[in-house]
């Protein structure tokens, strides 16, 4: 089949005829890739940024957000059938460790991350397991939904988090309405009666939030915290669902939260950096959020096939990655860019 | 009465005559004192680190860590009767507004805090209201538990908050077997099946925490990060109970977390700086603590009754409370220091 | 003023002429009614049902649905001033039981119950505690939320409850889409993404129930079971929410949960009765509802201020509570009759 | 190998050579017995009660609570190695399902379950899968805790269900001390600080309960209700955990109930039979148990291994399986019965 691989950091990753991958393990899943994902991820890995974590061995296919129809199933696999249109969650777990038994498989101890640390999506077929994948609504297109694979399902995992203490007549301010915030926007509305406010630079973004359910937006120009402390006439926020992470976000965050308050860490980059003191006096907390679960995919497929969780997507065929990398690259794509056959 | 009365910052606190206070509002409560804790916060308040945060009005009278017996009640109390025996929650609480109403009382809206704000016990009488008295069980004297009002009642609420989510085979690290820390690893040892771990430098509170329900001790001495993973395969602790909050304690603490763990913060002092991308990976919480609530401190009275949680303290008469405040500032008392009538 | 009075049982109430109620105690609150629910509990006392039960010396003035505007308050309250326009908890709680400060003030140990136990609001004023008083947002009218004091409140308790359990892609299936019941679906629909089916014997009772948000209808005719099953694969739904609670709803509504779902009992007048076996072997939960809290009737009136749950009403003039009463006798009645000045 | 296999219903079991299972898929684990539970449900199997529930084919091999030593391991196998010394959770789940992947696995909609519906540990060797085994720790032997497998496991999976909700000062009623009943005593003791009282017939049954940890006991004399209310202050109990369900234990649990209190029912036999007006007006809950999860029997095993659980036990030769199913049928087995090798 044709795979897109990296041989050597740095250099440009290359369309390259590999061997088709194949069922050997009883759990293992091949999947005719429908949608790949291209993210910014991709990028840190060509540059190297993820040589040291991941320890993968090239070459390697990138590519982590992918979706697809079952091409070939292992021996003991029961859960799917040859044909079936499925969504892959980006990790395949073990189900056999206390973290996937207890349903936070994301902290499976013994997973693997295909597109990381072993072959991904961009490519014809992929090989994963039957931990890993979950069927598609007929209403759904594999290439319509495989960003929300990851990006996705990130967002959905936090912001279900936020939601699960959220009363009417609270307020959560999301920061960030791009790649994940926009998603994070739309899971809110559809899980929350809470108010909801935006806050983002930019104001097609904050008009994006406005249609997707945001109750109020405030651009950060600088006054952002005090837009949203007049909102709340000076308490602050019972939830900051945070999806940008540093460049500040994290100062304006946390002003903005109320006493009691759970400030969710979904971006990075920045550091999180408070006196103890403002920790206890006001008795905050600080929630890391990782990707989702299985069943977080489940639900957010489930919120997808109902039209309430959508993305703007714009495909290159397979052939054309380079492109797509590159538009990704200038900020020339409009939505999330996906590889498709 | 005689009571302690500041009436300069960086001046020395003097027993006099004052008034004595009366229950004139409809859910007031007066209390004759029969303990009053003497804490390292009333040195920091004659030293006048709190004037602007409690913009207290001088003269008044400190002592925030109160019990006693009920001498006279407002026309609307019904819980309590004079001569009942009591111990006081360190804030006088509304009842009206959303977090008093939520069992969040310690966020109330309009709170007073004798001793902090008001006039404390550090008196033959004080006056708080309703809210804030808890009746004692007859086993239970005054001065015995006293010091457990606030510097208890924390250590309490932080770790019955970590115990609900502690499994048999969780550890939970708990950093400083100090004042509040010694506290938590008696309630910890009531509340929950968990392994323990203290860490500390001082090796004679490390074997207090022994005797006291700590499954293992590790002294502090630069190792401490490592012994703790090795104690638990090298995964790390599901909780950090870290009751230091300064010089180095919060970047060990994190060290010692597993992946999906929660952080609890009750000591303060240092910063807590982490990057967003560590909170991120591991999907670790920090959690704030603040003083515990009303209902909270009912229970930790339970546990006292039942001699699960008890104090070392050493009394001192009224009008030698500035022994009490030089011995104390000198590390001259063993257990926790006490006025007494 | 003027009231509705019940002189003796089995007797016709009567408007008479009484003092008007003062703010004599700290707490007190006196409310000019500005709405008063119609409820068949009104008829039920009338009849004299209650008369063991609430233990209330004759005559006294029924109503216990109430809204209005603040006339007087006693010296202690500062969260209500005169003029404020407010719905009433059916309770007068204490503030200081350990329910109370648990945020279960429904199970107040010392709580009044206007209306029921003590004068109530068929009436000009109605004498109440500023535990009770909830501030309506402006753009609520007193008459037109006043029903939703007590029997919307249960509604909202009891679905509430289930939606914080509730994940998208689960089902909930309410029983009765009555009076209850029809604000039952609207707060589900407006608190939870999971998929919801109304059952009940009338058409147009399930007509409006989808107006309001419910994704199926199932008429009670027999094979409401089968149509519930068929609906959810042969599983059954995660949640049954009994509005009925009498004349086979719940057989029914046991046989329509899946293995592990929660059944919540709200209507009543029938008998709950399964064998052990049943419950075990299924792992299924009955959880009891009671009115709500004073924190849920804020939440209740944010889903009303943003239009999310609204109710029909008729009104009568207070002069005419015997039409109104009789015409709620007779059936006669669109949606709740309320009395208004 | 030799096992005790069921040719008939109403006929005696026999020790017959059967082929040796083999871990040919790819999650088999293959475990030689080194412990055999001899349970009530076997007589009851053998008696046909079983027969339509189960639809096992005849012949088959009996026994449900087995522990022992993995002989040998299917090719996906990662978790335990061949001579580990292992309990088996009583049912081999799939894994992929949303209750696996949830931490239910107990309702795993693929699931076997081995002595039930498939051969079982009446044997040399048993054959079950990855996600049933969990490993033991050195201190224990298979023939010591092989009874926690199920009955354990149940007691266990109910009471740390309600030692969650349990705080110091409240009280759990803990209905039968016999053989499930005896182990939850042990659990609500290293769980929770809450005071026990435990209810049974039988002195000596309240005797052992005493030592393992019951505050109060209460002798079923048909004054238990009257007697839990005393000793609750004629409240009743926040939780009762009823191991009984059958022969009045029921109503009487109800009698022992608080208002907003949860009854947690195990023990089967009877109806639970209840007006919902009872139900609502105190708004209590009834909560189903069935058998723990796989976490939950890891759980246990951490307690038994700290000696904070056990069980008395009488041990006998494969070969004399009938002796032991006979004496268990007469009463005449101190603890419980376990074949061994």
């Amino acid at each position: 089949m044709r795979a897109v691989q990296l041989s050597a950091y740095d250099t440009k990753p290359e369309l390259v005829e590999v061997p088709d991958p194949h069922a050997d393990g009883a759990l293992d899943v091949v999947v005719k890739i429908g949608g790949a994902g291209v993210c910014r991820t991709d990028l840190h890995i060509i540059e190297g940024q993820w040589e040291q974590k991941s320890g993968v061995t090239l070459p390697y296919t990138i590519g982590h957000e992918n979706a697809g129809w079952v091409e070939e199933i292992g021996s003991a696999v029961t859960s799917v059938k040859v044909g079936d249109p499925v969504i892959l969650h980006p990790l395949a777990t073990c189900g056999l460790c206390r973290y996937c038994r207890a349903g936070d498989d994301v902290h499976c101890v013994a997973s693997a991350f295909p597109g990381i640390d072993s072959n991904g999506g961009y490519a014809e077929y992929l090989k994963t397991n039957a931990r890993a994948v979950v069927k598609l609504d007929t209403s759904l297109k594999p290439a319509d939904v495989a960003a929300l694979a990851d990006a996705g399902l990130t967002a959905y995992h936090a912001v279900a988090k936020a939601a699960r203490f959220l009363r009417p007549g609270d307020t959560a301010v999301v920061i960030g309405a791009g790649g994940l915030g926009h998603i994070g926007v739309q899971v809110l509305a559809a899980l929350s009666a809470a108010r909801m406010i935006v806050v983002d630079r930019s104001e097609p973004a904050l008009k994006l939030a406005s249609e997707l359910g945001a109750h109020h937006t405030v651009v950060a120009d600088g006054t952002q915290v005090q837009q949203v402390l007049d909102l709340t006439d000076g308490n602050g926020a019972e939830a900051v669902i945070d999806f940008v992470g540093e460049g500040g976000a994290i100062e304006d965050g946390v002003g903005m939260l109320r006493r009691a308050g759970n400030y969710y860490v979904i971006g990075y980059g920045g550091t999180l950096s408070i006196p103890t003191i403002d920790v206890i006096s006001t008795e905050i907390n600080f929630i890391g959020n990782l990707v989702g679960s299985y069943n977080d995919l489940v639900e957010l497929m489930v919120l997808a096939a109902q039209g309430k969780v959508s993305l703007h997507t714009s495909t290159y065929p397979l052939a054309e990655f380079a492109t797509a990398l590159s538009d990704l690259d200038a900020g020339n794509v409009r939505g999330r860019a996906i590889l498709v056959p």
